[in-house]
């Protein structure tokens, strides 16, 4: 009874949740982020460290958490009335918000977890949603999307002296189209 | 006089950076990579602290300096007669060697350090090597390259739960000989 409770939304595990979000998100806004530990945020938050532990596994996991939290879109998808124009919105949406601070964390955050996997899920899920719109034309892969479009965006800004181009997202979006 | 001898090759400056380079290796074989530090690096190769923090600015640009020099091709790249050849052997050992785990932990230290660009112009002057065999073709660029061949083996590596298939790297070879 107490766990099905605790998984209802809205329930006591769904407060727990923003009360630890919130509490990392203040702790990081006052210190760095090296020097935050879970006790800290468990004291700030107001549940034990064993809660956090239990919860997310490590401090690692809880960071990579709350940062895809905040980097998960609110809204759908632009919705622009064509694929080129669609698929063009999302990658230049999502090139801006890589390359942001919060983002470039938010890829280091992640790759230190255990479940990188689950960034390259929230992307599909987006391209997915786009491809939807569109069922009367050939379309590609979002595996293929996500190898055109959001990996060279990712790329350049790890491990690239130069951003990527706004033209060549817009050919790779041609090559995507093209196939 | 003596700034001069230590940038010959072979000279004390190589000597202190393969002494270095020797007891990072050693030091990561024994332990465990968030326990090594500067000065227990510096004993071991008999050098002083100073020196390695004037030679390489601080801990992860050094520890990305010995993870490159480690995965640095000490040969050219396959010459297999054509250029589709080169670049599907080029493209299938690279995600041979990032996947492994010495690849992987290369890409977190590279990532870490002040000069993550370099990775891609290690990448870029094999491509070019590639490339310029073939003079007489028309030719896909280096940045293109990248972004359709190394792009998606990192991206796939670092953020998805599968692991890029050879089938679709040798699509994204084609991809990149049609434009």
């Amino acid at each position: 009874m107490a766990i099905k409770e605790g998984l209802r939304p809205g329930g006591r595990s769904a407060r727990v949740q923003e009360s630890v979000h919130s509490a990392v998100r203040a702790l990081l806004e006052e210190q760095d982020r090296a020097t935050v530990t879970v006790p800290q945020i468990a004291t700030r938050a107001g549940v034990t460290p064993s809660t956090i532990y239990r919860r997310w596994g490590d401090l690692s996991a809880l960071l990579a958490d709350v940062a895809l939290a905040r980097m998960r879109p609110d809204t759908e998808p632009a919705d622009t009335g064509s694929l080129r124009g669609d698929l063009r919105a999302w990658a230049e949406q999502y090139l801006d918000e890589m390359s942001s601070e919060p983002g470039r964390q938010m890829l280091r955050d992640v790759q230190c977890s255990a479940t990188p996997g689950f960034c390259a899920t929230i992307i599909g899920g987006q391209l997915q949603t786009i491809l939807d719109r569109y069922p009367d034309q050939p379309l590609p892969s979002v595996d293929r999307l996500i190898n055109l479009l959001a990996a060279p965006t990712v790329f350049s800004i790890l491990f690239s002296a130069a951003a990527l181009e706004i033209e060549e997202l817009h050919r790779l979006v041609e090559m995507a189209l093209s196939q």
